[in-house]
């Protein structure tokens, strides 16, 4: 049983700690935000404690394990303060929007051989589980292309955009680490942006729609597109392709039905909506596997490291957006 | 809350007593087996108290629910006692081998008004579900035809066969009761049953293969094909049509990938091996629907009618492969 | 080069004629048809004669093929003559709606080892056709079960099923054939029929949705779906299943493409609308193999048998429609 | 009845003469090749004549139309000759590799207003131009972004690949003709090439891998991923995309067939090997296209600008390739 306190009630805070708290190994015994009401909520729906403070939780010696689920500006502080704490740590993507500090931390809490791992829930999805699995047994041959898909259903509030440190390191970020998931470390990285989807996200200083090329240190190429919309869903596919062919990580749907009628034949329903239906049972392998860590000491399968090098490409990406030109990468 | 004790504690009883502890608004109180090591195993799984006869728990008062998933020759005797002793009762299929018994059962317990709910799980499963609907819809049309298809992925012990009451009123229930969930009370049955899987099934004087039409009191017409074994998994789909179209349901995989090489393109996984793999969702979803039948006291969707109906339907097709002729039902 | 004359220019007639006049093997040398301007007007788009009269045409020495596809009552008395006359035989199916003429008809010309071959076309679309071959190279085992699934896009005018000899003579006929090309000889059929699409067809005495077991000699099953009408096209596909797995042949469609969006996924054309332009590619294989059995005396695909057994089992068919009871056969 | 000359009898131009020979409203008077073997064998197989030289065509009043598919570097030449003739022109791609010639060119013949049309075949497959119609009905909406796919089953030998110009003037010629297809001309590009399928590729100075972004005058984006090499066939896909959801293209099968085994389900044939199974229909309906304009004195839907313009944009793929700049276009 690993006691764990949940930091950050929101959306995707309420779904950990609700993954928590009917976890047969883990218990939830604090829970806390900010906005009072928001803890209370969960509180209630978890039976978990709601803690005044976060330093109450840091200081219960009890509390083994902490997850990360605050707005992006508080993760690295909470991270680092955790750690010292003796605490193991589940920290939402991103890290935090500032490279700089994500290395100067990196450089207080690394002796301490902490269990620090970061939510790249799609890294636990069961099919880009097993495309993994399957590229690194040699199915298709060594990896020569990959192509992603990422487009969310529809843009998040202005109010987000504006905090999220653009579309790279907001929605991207999950590209790139899947990415390196499948192809290893990156050596050059080219983004075009462009507003399509809404003239107020322009306004506010970022793009909606991206394509970018990778170069992997192996010499694989990638290439990845994404939207702030898609009318059909949230749409994320990976094609990985070698010298003995290719595997592909499809949509899903709620229901296997297809009609067939006089304008459309295998019509199918739209695809799951977005991040929470269609990665639920990624949510609970990322905790299942967050939890093995925690007991058996071993490293995560999205540590520290990950979360830098996810960030370090959105910069690039960035950059590369601004000047027109590829990014190498040491 | 609902305060439920199961009667039997193999692979399904089980598997039910695990879904009933992890239920929000259910409470498993007792688990009982005839063989008390199963019975203790259960208990230890799920917290819940394992009885020392099945009276002790018909005459605890706090029982509101019982769920009868012991062997099949006690179904019915336990579900009148529990019904006379004031439970509401889900009862796995077939509710009993003996059409006759089965009539007699219910009028004893036809007054009491009874909860009786009857373990069709694929009526739960959210594709055959949205099927249905999308059918009630008129999606297609007033149905004319239904095609069900329906595999096991391999046969069960010649024991288990000698004691099933036969592959219709064990296996093609199931079907028997997706038709009538889908098209109403049945005209008329035609079966033909074959010998293609295994001779000791033979031996045992039963099938392992069989096809079999329908006709709806609606005038509409119905193909069913089984098989006791399936390379590829648990087979079960559907295909109903009208004027305006068809609606299909297909089967279900672990993942999405597919594997595009040489010899093969868009290779997808075997389908989801067998029941409890397939109707995962089906199953939690017909513990939701009991547990607001029993809160609410409505209707469940599989009735006392639906079990009966649905051996009617199996002891009709025994009668047409052993004559070959079509049955007629009043 | 063979010569050819085609009797009945009608809509498959034509057909016929001008894959004949584009065939590199093939010359059109006559057509015929009782009705002039028919015959006139596949003669220009051919630049075929005209002929006079079918005597002519079984009188000119230089005509080898015959091609039959003038109106069913003809067929029997025209393939003999033209037999009789020395000509290689290509007979639009049904050979006869009467099974005693068409024995009789055979033992008048048995001996004259001529080349005659049926028309079933569905033998030489290229899907089905390897179908059979995967399925007798042993892909899935020794066949268990067989589904095939027949729909046409719409009824045809009363009037051609008042002369049609019902829907099982007329329709199934070319499914009846399909079970015997991939399964061999049939050992007992049972059919059930519906009015469910126009009742002018059952004023005209015929039913238009029908639902046919057959259990093969082999000992392995096959149902057959039929309905004269199909919103999104001619429905046809086959499903043969055996110990190792199924193989499926499935609809076809004029592209490839799929449309994605807030209402449905993966949605594609309606399927091929009929005969001609679904069977477009089996028709110029069928002339090729028939134009291969004249050149090298070879027997043809499909013969006067196959022609005989498909009318067996159509009226089998209706027989056990009448009585309700499975009509086995010797 | 337009009367051809086939200027060329390699793979393609044997291809093209055999289209002709059996179009209903072209004649093939004429062949040529610099090989006279090649020449005679086409001449042979397709009834036509063959030419001694290239002038005696181009002296040939009744030669209206001519057809080249010689070799790259003898394209321009004889389009503008053949043009200088009174010919109208189908001129195989890319009309040369040297845009600054294919510029002087165009001042020499472009107020003479013949009929020039460039071979991009991809154009008249079925599939991709009932995308561009229903992109230009409006079925996803304003396009904003597209996703080409482009592998070829295998590399050429390195001779033809020394000649060919590089991968982008060859072979993604195609692709960017098909993004100013569907997107209209482009603002920018942004190449990056790989070697990974045959070191001999690269020894010859050329990429065999490819990924590409493409920005449209329009705003939206494109990408382009290519291979040399592909196990399952030639990898011909589409996707577009816009508010409204996405259109797909895929790729194409020899048969319906799917296989469902112990180790995988829905398994399908590869796909057409290479471009002549592969667009055999396409091939067709571009002749057919081009007699439509040499007969109504039409503008072909793929002119000299459209050769030019792939032409600029494969030049702009290879500075971006080699700077890692992105390239603007005026």
């Amino acid at each position: 049983m690993v006691k764990f306190a949940v930091l950050g009630c929101g959306r995707i805070g309420r779904m950990h700690a609700l993954n928590l708290a009917r976890h047969p190994r883990a218990e939830l015994a604090y829970v806390y935000d900010v906005v009072g009401d928001a803890a209370a909520a969960t509180a209630d729906a978890t039976g978990a404690r709601r803690a005044g403070a976060i330093d109450d939780i840091l200081a219960a010696a009890e509390v083994e394990a902490v997850l990360i689920a605050s707005s992006t500006d508080t993760h690295l502080d909470l991270l680092v303060r955790a750690v010292e704490a003796g605490k193991a740590v589940l920290c939402e993507k991103p890290i935090d929007l500032d490279l700089a500090k994500v290395d100067a931390s990196w450089e207080r809490i690394r002796d301490r051989d902490a269990t620090v791992m970061v939510g790249f829930n799609r890294r636990f999805d069961p099919s880009f589980k097993a495309l993994r699995e399957r590229i690194q047994a040699g199915e298709v041959g060594p990896l020569e292309q990959v192509v992603i898909t990422s487009r969310d259903p529809g843009p998040p509030p202005v109010a987000y955009i504006k905090a999220s440190g653009g579309l790279f390191r907001d929605m991207t970020i999950h590209d790139f680490d899947m990415a390196r998931y499948l192809m290893g470390d990156m050596a050059a990285v080219h983004a075009t942006g462009a507003n399509l989807v809404d003239p107020a996200i322009e306004e506010a200083g970022d793009i909606d729609a991206a394509m970018v090329t990778l170069v992997a240190k192996s010499g694989a190429l990638c290439q990845i597109s994404n939207s702030r919309r898609c009318a059909y869903g949230y749409d994320q596919r990976v094609e990985a392709f070698g010298a003995k062919g290719m595997l592909q990580a499809g949509n899903q749907r709620p229901t296997t039905l297809s009609f067939w009628g006089a304008a459309a034949t295998e019509a199918k329903d739209p695809v799951l909506n977005f991040f929470v239906e269609r990665y639920t049972p990624a949510y609970n392998a990322e905790i299942d596997h967050f939890v093995d860590c925690v007991e058996q000491g071993t490293a995560p399968l999205a540590g520290y490291r990950d979360g830098r090098e996810a960030l370090r490409l959105a910069d690039a990406a960035l950059e590369s957006m601004r000047t027109g030109a590829t990014v190498r990468l040491d």
